[in-house]
C-alpha cells in the first residue's frame, strides 16, 4: 500500500510521515499529492494571521476546541513559523497547544519553519494542506506571523482569513491595518479586555469605512452581509464586509461568535460563488510556483560547470552588472 | 546627457525620476542601472528591521539626523513597506520625516510598496539602493517592517542590519527574536523609557548567550570585538557578537552610542573581510532573481496560446494535479 492509500485509509502515522515527505519536498511526497489530489477540494481551510504579541496561536487552540468538542469536526492546524528562514525550528507552539489537545485522534497539529528559498514556505504549505484536505480533515487552519509577503502568499491559500489584532500594540501599525484589510475576511480584537480595545475596534471601523465608502451595510442578526446589489462593482451580488469580533482567547470569551462569523462567511462564500474562485486562484498560484521552481532548477543543470561562478566574479569585480550578467549566461547577448 | 550621467551629476530631479523607473522596472531604469553599475560598492548599507510599534521609523530620522547633522554625510533612506501588497502606497511615513530632514539637499527618502510577484521588492529594493550609491549617498538605510521573508531579503542586502524591539509587545515575540539573531548585527531596544525594559534585554542576552555559548566576549571600551581567535570555527579571526543598544528615538537618547555601535560594526566588516563576503552575496542574490524573472517571463512567452488556460482548467477540474500540469507545460511527460 503507498503512503497516499495509508493516509486515505486514516493511518496517523504515515499521515505524519507524508508530511515530513512533502515538507522536504521528497519525490515520494510529490508522487503521493499526484495520488492524493482527486481527494482534495473538501476542507475549508481557514488563514490565521496578526503580529507578535496577538496571541493567534492561543485563538488558534480555542478555535480548534470548539470546533472539536462542538461541532465534532476533524481538525489539523498548520502553523507556519517564518521567524527562523536559516535553521528552522517553532516546536514550542506545538507543546503549549498538546496540552489541551493531545490524544485526540480527530486533531492533528504541525509546525513547520520557512524554507530558504523564495516561495518555498507557500508552496510546502499548499502540499501539507492538500494531504489533510484528502486526509478528510473538516477544517484546516493555516496560522502564520506577520505581515509580510510570505504571509501574504500563506493567506492566499485560505478560504476565510482570519486577522488578529490586539489593543495597545503601538503607534506604527496603523500602517499594516491598512495592508490587512485587503487579506482579512474577519477582524479579530483579541486580548479585548485589556484597556485601549475600543481604540483598536474605533481605527479598524474607520479603516473599514474608507474601504467601502459608499456602501450601507444591511445588518441582520450580526451578520455584516449585504442583501442588496452594492453600490460599487462587484464579481457577485453579495459582498462581504469583514466583521470585527472581539475575543479573550486565554479565557475562551467571543469563540462561539467567531466561529459563528466564520460560518457566515462560509455561506458568503457559496452564494457568491467566491468559494470556487477562491479554489481557482490556490491551484493557479500553485502551479505557478512549481514552474518557477522547476524552470530555475533546469536552467541550473543545463549551465556548463565554472561557467555561472566566471560571470559571477566579474559581477563581483564590477566589471559586469547583473542585468548583464543574466543575459550572458540565458545566452541572449 | 542620459538619466544616469544626470544623476551621477548630482541632478535631484533625474534621481527621484529614475528611482521611479526602476521601481517600476523599466527598461529605462535597466539601461541606467547597467550604466551606473561601476560607480556602485561605495555606500554603507544599513538595514533597519523590527515589528510594528517599536519605534522604526522615528529611529531612522534620529540616524539620518545625526549622520547628517553631526558626521555630514549624504543619507538616503528606502523605506520598505510590505504591507499592502497588492495596491501600493506608504507615503505617511515620509511625510512625518520630511518635517525634520525636508529642504536638505544631503538627504532623500523614498518609499516603496511591495510588487506583487514573490522575488519583485527584493529586485527593486536592489535597484534603488544601486540608483543612491552610485549618486554618492555615504549612507544608505534600508527600513522594512516585520520578520518575514522579503524583510530577510532585504536585510540580506545590507551590510550592518539592524533589529529593533520594544519592551512590552507581547509574549510570543520570543519566537520571532529566534529567527532575527540570524539577521541582526545590533540589536536596539528602542522606548528604552519604558516598563519592562530589563526584561526585553534580558531575554536578548540569553538568546545571545544561547547563540554564542562558547564564547567569552573581551569587553573593550563598550566594544564586543572579539581580540582573540574564536573558540568556535569562524570565517575570519575576528568574530562578531551583536551588542545591545538601548535608544529612545522619540528624544533622541541613545543614538549616538547607536552610531558608535554602527561604526564599531563597518570596522569588523572590514578587518575580517565580512564586507567583501557581503557584498559578493547581495550581488549573487541580484543575479538570480533577475535570473528567476527572465527565465519565467521566457516560459510564459513561448506557451502555445491557450495552453496555460486549458491546463490550468483541467487542474481546477482536478483531473490533473498541479504537479502533472507543471510537467506537461514543462514538456517533460
Amino acid at each position: 500500500m503507498t503512503y497516499a492509500q495509508s493516509v486515505l485509509n486514516g493511518d496517523r502515522l504515515a499521515l505524519a510521515r507524508l508530511l515530513t515527505q512533502v515538507e522536504n519536498n521528497a519525490p515520494e511526497g510529490r508522487s503521493a499529492l499526484i495520488e492524493l489530489f482527486p481527494s482534495t477540494g473538501k476542507a475549508h481551510l481557514i488563514g490565521v494571521t496578526g503580529a507578535p504579541g496577538t496571541g493567534k496561536s492561543s485563538l488558534v487552540n480555542q478555535l480548534a476546541m470548539h470546533y472539536r468538542k462542538v461541532e465534532d469536526k476533524r481538525i489539523a492546524i498548520v502553523a507556519v513559523d517564518p521567524s527562523s528562514p536559516f535553521t528552522g525550528g517553532a516546536v514550542l507552539g506545538d507543546r503549549v497547544r498538546m496540552r489541551d489537545l493531545s490524544g485526540d485522534p480527530k486533531v492533528f497539529i504541525r509546525s513547520m519553519a520557512t524554507r530558504g528559498s523564495l516561495g518555498g514556505l507557500a508552496q510546502s504549505t499548499a502540499g501539507m494542506v492538500q494531504v489533510f484536505d484528502a486526509a478528510g480533515f473538516d477544517i484546516v487552519i493555516i496560522e502564520t506571523v506577520g505581515a509580510g509577503q510570505s504571509e501574504v502568499d500563506v493567506a492566499r491559500l485560505a478560504h476565510t482569513t482570519l486577522v488578529v489584532e490586539a489593543p495597545g500594540l503601538g503607534d506604527d501599525i496603523q500602517a499594516i491595518k491598512a495592508g490587512i484589510l485587503e487579506i482579512a475576511d474577519i477582524l479579530v480584537v483579541n486580548k479585548a479586555d485589556r484597556p485601549g480595545v475600543e481604540n483598536t475596534e474605533k481605527a479598524l471601523k474607520s479603516m473599514l469605512d474608507l474601504a467601502h465608502p459608499t456602501e450601507r451595510v444591511f445588518q441582520h442578526h450580526g451578520s455584516t452581509m449585504r442583501t442588496t446589489a452594492p453600490a460599487q462593482p462587484a464579481s457577485s451580488a453579495l459582498m462581504w464586509i469583514p466583521p470585527i469580533q472581539r475575543t479573550v482567547s486565554t479565557e475562551g470569551k467571543g469563540i462561539v461568535e467567531l466561529t459563528e462569523a466564520i460560518a457566515r462567511h462560509v455561506v458568503y462564500l457559496r452564494q457568491s460563488g467566491d468559494w470556487a474562485v477562491r479554489e481557482r486562484t490556490h491551484l493557479e498560484v500553485e502551479l505557478e510556483a512549481l514552474i518557477r521552481e522547476t524552470l530555475v532548477n533546469r536552467f541550473m543543470e543545463n549551465i556548463p560547470q565554472g561557467m555561472y561562478e566566471d560571470v559571477l566574479e566579474k559581477v563581483i569585480q564590477r566589471n559586469v552588472s547583473p542585468w548583464e550578467a543574466m543575459k550572458i549566461l540565458m545566452k541572449e547577448k
